[in-house]
């Protein structure tokens, strides 16, 4: 990103955010940025995504630099370029003018950052040349996969308490995010016409992403199996008849990020099994947004969720019994087997670099009930905090062609009913709500759920 | 990629490659692919890059998967998925049914791997989960950044003595990552005359190697500043009067680079002084080029290049004196300071993982001279050899204004002419070039090169 497009707000807005660290947490926190990672040499890297942390409090993504920050105090480290690094990459922004853009209180060259370690939190970064750097310099083992402990797992409270609440600084990114996010579906959807693969569609999508200069979030899912959950192959020719499921998020320079998915039909044109299936995804979906309000817990929405699928699945005769004895006994789960959806910020997931701790209110643990050990959020809602709605419809041959499951359940579901069905592979729905005062915002609704308005966009 | 699309002469490919490395290293070799690295949380990675020299003999990007070579003989070890994964992404192909592609002799299970590495040398994997497994499993520092030792150094030259000379399934693969490297400079160009920033032309360029399910083999240069000379910013506006230049390479599915650089002029018109300084870059592309054939030192190209560079720059004015005792004096780095290529392969810098042994014929080393020192190939050609022909000119800034460069060339050149070129930041343009028996064989050939094209071609 350019130095000169910073806004001039981000130094008030990192202000107020370590202000209200220093509030709940007493001890000085160093916080890295990272590398860049490796990818087939050392020169040859994977693009730098900053720490998430790091970007929550330092507010760039700035390589290779660390801030501490003690009682609201912020000292930015961070070498000026060499010349050779000048040569090859052209001027850039001089220490001294990035500390003033973050409201830095110092800035110190990245040689004085061992001599301000002493008693520091942390918390791990991903990459290699970083946590063992962080390793070292602190002298015990601050490592990504290890659970934290100590001062570091106390910080990260802290972090969690502060990162769940999105303050106005985060939602003007969340926002953009979403924006862009919106095109791209749109662009998705009327690529779709010409388009012979998913790769193609995966282009016009990622396309206008990149025209923003911006990334993506995550691997794209662009799919016509979208039963494949985390599909990452774009191969497959597109047929009439196919579904296309797109998952696919932006993510702002800065790094914070949307997340949704749509699911449409490949000539505009919902068969009558699917737009069946469709308008019960999309029955489920509304009614979790509908009822996205402060105090709500985010599991509820999870069953309302899978009520929802089961009672459109009985109403199709594709399941039959008692929908409240069905999603007891976990039935919505052949169909549905993720969560309702998670926390969204710098992270699609957000803070799941710090386990559940973000995801969990403290004192719960997932479960191994079928239908909820993927549920990745369980917390009573709070204005605020940016959750996923993002319910779902597979036909999974792993679950569905499973004996043990297809005994277990051989009474509940009509299988040569489900066989009319055999063109919806997946749908999913998915929007990114915002908890607010009042109830809720749906920062994606500018992007059409309803059947005949998919169908319209894909149509042109 | 899809394992039904691979190449049924695949396996006899590799077979060859094998056979040819038991001629000339005895020891047993362990490769292992490699694994995803993470981005911002440990399930939110990177794509997937396998090791390149895995790559080479093994043929598929599997993930987390090794390879034993032994007298010729190939053992696949991989795991098969686990049910969660196959939940979660689907059915993949069984590892009986990978080693069939590959030709392998037998295939095992990762955990066998730990019986089978007595005596085997290895090359460090970037990623630090693998590199981590290989220095625990072998019981010592296998790291990227150690430099080699021993029987790992010794297979290295032996890998660098194969990929040096690319064999017919190489080069279909590098003539696949040249054909879509074209088209997407051509999409570049065409998408100037709507371009309202560099990024919306790198869009248009990435978007088609995206539509065809391939990678980028390095990060996408799309600048207006084309004097600094790794840029990987695009969020710039473009203007009449600016020049782009645009390095963009593809890489196939099994990992093949190309590595092309294109310039133009944004209203597709170049100024008098662009074109100018254009066609001097492009008479040291086209010199070099003819001058391509085995036996002849890359490093007399390089000077070959400068030496064009300097007459052009001299009869233009811009320079002045005799151009061989310019050329002495390293005059052309003031405005070529890189080298004129590199080697190509499966890396874009093809085995700079081992440092200068693919690039520097044994015995020599890099020289500290100003206009060497980023010379990265000082061996004389073979046929089979990939290599680019990149040229250039930049007025960078920290070269031009640094004091003892313009005391030391004072008398050389001609500042107040340069100045009339002030609209000239930077231009390169970079082929593609397999040395033959004959002679040589531009594999880029089919993307012009000359103003007037590049004109037609921006203008449509
Ligand atoms: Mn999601
Ligand atoms: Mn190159």
């Amino acid at each position: 990103m350019n130095i000169h497009d910073v806004d001039a707000r981000l130094a008030d807005i990192l202000r107020d955010r370590r202000r209200r660290l220093a509030e709940i947490f007493a001890a000085p926190v160093v916080l890295w940025s990272g590398r860049r990672s490796p990818r087939n040499f050392a020169a040859n890297t994977f693009p730098f995504r900053a720490s998430s942390h790091f970007l929550y409090f330092a507010g760039l993504p700035l390589e290779n630099a660390a801030i501490c920050l003690e009682s609201g105090q912020l000292t930015l480290f961070i070498d000026d370029p060499s010349p050779s690094h000048t040569l090859w990459h052209g001027e850039t922004p001089a220490k001294e003018e990035i500390a003033q853009k973050i409201g830095a209180d110092a800035v110190l060259p990245m040689a004085e950052l061992p001599a301000h370690l002493a008693g520091v939190a942390t918390i791990p970064v991903q990459d290699a040349a970083t946590w063992t750097e962080q390793t070292q310099l602190l002298d015990r083992w601050v490592l990504p996969e290890r659970p934290l402990e100590g001062i570091d797992l106390e910080l990260a409270k802290a972090i969690v308490t502060l990162r769940l609440i999105h303050d106005a600084g985060a939602l003007a990114e969340l926002r953009k995010a979403a924006a862009v996010t919106i095109n791209a579906h749109k662009a998705g959807m009327a690529a779709t016409r010409k388009a012979k693969t998913e790769a193609d569609i995966r282009a016009a999508m990622e396309g206008v992403i990149i025209a923003e200069n911006m990334s993506c979030a995550y691997a794209s899912i662009v799919t016509i199996h979208g039963e494949v959950l985390h599909s990452d192959r774009y191969h497959n020719k597109i047929q009439a008849g196919n579904l296309v499921l797109a998952d696919v998020g932006t993510e702002t320079a800065t790094g914070w990020a949307a997340d949704v998915t749509r699911t449409w039909a490949v000539t505009g044109k919902f068969s009558s099994t699917q737009r069946d299936i469709y308008d019960v995804v999309l029955a489920a979906h509304d009614a979790c947004i509908a009822k996205v309000s402060p105090g709500v817990e985010y599991r509820d929405l999870h069953f309302l969720a899978a009520t929802t699928i089961a009672e459109g699945l009985v109403d199709l005769g594709i399941l039959q019994g008692n929908v409240e004895d069905l999603v007891e006994r976990d039935i919505h789960a052949l169909f549905f087997p993720h969560g309702v959806g998670h926390l969204l910020g710098l992270d699609v997931h957000d803070m799941e670099d710090l386990g559940d701790l973000a995801g969990y209110e403290p004192g719960r643990t997932r479960s191994d009930r079928f239908g909820l050990g993927y549920l990745r959020l369980d917390r009573p809602l709070r204005p605020g905090m940016l959750v996923t709605i993002e319910p779902g419809f597979y036909q999974v041959p792993a679950i569905l062609n499973n004996p043990e499951v297809r005994t277990a359940y051989q009474d509940a579901v009509n299988w040569e009913r489900l066989m009319q069905f055999a063109d919806v592979r997946g749908i999913r729905i998915e929007d990114d709500v915002l908890v607010t005062e009042a109830g809720s915002e749906v920062l994606t609704a500018a992007l059409p759920t309803k059947a005949e308005d998919i169908e319209q966009l894909v149509r042109g």
